[in-house]
């Protein structure tokens, strides 16, 4: 059996448990592999099986999850929060479906002691570059869905390398939500009418600043440079915000009010480019020359990013064997069913190795 | 080591080898993973390895190849061509870069004898559905570079498919020269002139009717098909052929002067297009309810293959969790390099699992 401790229980880790328990049957005659969960650990506490955990308990936990109800009310739910204790003798494959910031370490400790790790979570990947380096040694750490959720982005990228190809520059919208208004722009809505209506569908996060910083974009761009091998502190990555400094320290509700402070400059940039015959889009740019830029950039209508509309990631790679036309992936890149497909893909390719 | 041995030693044999020399340190450092040639075989004989060939004895089978010799002169040259008996006892991995088409039965044989099988042949795949199953029962063969060369198209399908996600339909493009011929008589070239430049650019077949007569295409559908688990024999699938029949028979040459009898016929599909307000592509589409289709079709301007412009090839997923918009990938299809790149990255990822 190979033995799976799951970090996280939000949406992404319910939907990832959904999917495992449906495949693992299929995956066990397929490739002969044996998908089981030896614990499920969220902020509130963990659930380990002796060796595993059963369908039966699997499907309880998701059902009082979706309840509202916290695993440390579950019965036989340990409080101890140390996962590393409840890692098993053989390798288990560690993966990492939550938002938590201080999980570098751990699981760097894990690799250390032979483990693999499947990450969902950006932020151990965008620490020191030490700590990059760590857990991707051996590509002991398969991350697929930091960056596009189920799209084909990182695989690409390793195989790429791996191959003996040299990146020129990656290229990408790396953000759905910047996708949707940009479109909305596109379509005559004014800044602050695109935020209010991505922000009334549930589009952005609950804080739509998370989004308009610009900041997750970065971390993809961060973690894209790094796969490269560009050794790049977290700090020096910057991206462009789209409202000023005065916004941000305000609440969400006076932030909503407040937009009209950030319409005209985001208006002129997207009437400058129009008056240019060029398309305005947030984007990432990753190059050995230039290294990371994320933000706003004025595009010629025969770029590859011009013809996205709307929420679409799209990606393209640009080598010294894509040279003339480039390698492009664009789809989907977020949603909880993508994103935790991506995991499991990346479970599925560890598991055939071990 | 991870004892490998290529079949072919044209343009993609000789590009992979060169690549995998330039990668093999590499890859030892990366992944723990010693790539070894055991032996290089091709149709005039087979030079093997004791335990595996050195990169001198590689750089001067290659310099020999490229200077038009054949294997058998070689100092050293086995003539025995059966490389079923060169295997070694340990697994190796059998990458076929060939165009053969009696590999099926040896290839199947090595499975069974436990080893791997990596491909860029597509006939091995394309005999009857029994022997695919055989091929690729428990993920035995990787055969990224059947379709789209280097782009990551059957490793997408294959994930999603593994993930539990339903295959709705795939469309896609998938010949470079077909797609350059369209885009020529996009820009108001005729048929015959289209035709004729591709031949005089080395953009076609040796004999130019090998890609317009879709058979090429019509493998690569039938390999997605079935990847999918549609059991379609190979004779149940057509593809339209853009001459008539009266053409097949004759010379090349003839061909060439006679390419004038095609002219109205298409000429006139791509007109009546155009009155539409459509576009024309010559498109592969895989579904449940229709099987596989291969052809001219006649496309709306927001469909996602009307966007393609010449010769890349792009492939598009519609599957149940990518419903609204499709996962899509796009580029160059065809080359020696990407080819190459696309069967390196299955033998590494093959050789990860040994």
């Amino acid at each position: 059996m190979t033995p799976i401790i799951q970090l996280g229980l939000g949406g992404v880790g319910r939907a990832l448990a959904r999917q495992m328990l449906n495949v693992a049957p299929k995956i066990r005659r397929r490739y002969g592999i044996d998908l089981r969960y030896v614990a499920l650990v969220d902020s509130h506490g963990a659930l380990a099986g002796d060796p595993a955990l059963t369908d039966t308990q699997i499907h309880n936990i998701l059902a009082a999850k979706e309840a509202g109800q916290h695993l440390d009310s579950l019965s036989g739910a340990i409080t101890d929060r140390h996962w590393l204790e409840l890692l098993p003798a053989t390798i288990a494959i560690v993966v990492d479906v939550t938002a938590a910031s201080n999980h570098a370490a751990p699981l760097a400790a894990a690799i250390s002691a032979g483990h693999r790790v499947v990450l969902a979570n950006k932020r151990p990947l965008c620490e020191g570059f030490d700590l990059f380096a760590a857990l991707t040694e051996r590509g002991a750490t398969r991350y697929e869905a930091t960056v596009g959720a189920g799209l084909p982005v990182i695989s690409v990228l390793q195989s790429l390398i791996d191959s003996g190809d040299e990146i020129i520059s990656i290229e990408a919208a790396l953000s759905g939500t910047l996708g949707f208004l940009i479109g909305e722009l596109e379509q005559g809505a004014s800044f602050a009418e695109a935020v209010r209506t991505a922000y009334r569908l549930g589009y952005t996060e609950p804080d739509p600043r998370d989004d308009l910083s610009g900041a997750d974009v970065a971390r993809k761009a961060l973690i894209l440079a790094r796969t490269c091998g560009m050794n790049i502190p977290a700090y020096a990555v910057s991206a462009e915000a789209l409202f000023p400094p005065a916004l941000s320290e305000i609440s969400i509700t006076e932030f909503l009010q407040r937009l009209d402070e950030a319409e005209s400059e985001i208006m002129s940039r997207f009437q400058a480019a129009r008056a240019n015959g060029k398309v305005v889009r947030y984007m990432t740019r990753i190059s050995r020359d230039n290294g990371i830029e994320v933000g706003l950039r004025e595009l010629s209508l025969d770029h590859p990013l011009a013809s996205l509309r709307g929420p679409d990631n799209m990606i393209s790679f640009t080598t010294r064997r894509y040279h003339d036309r480039p390698l492009v992936v664009r789809g989907p890149g977020a949603g909880v069913e993508v994103t935790a497909a991506g995991v499991l893909g990346d479970i599925i390719a560890t598991a055939r190795e071990l």
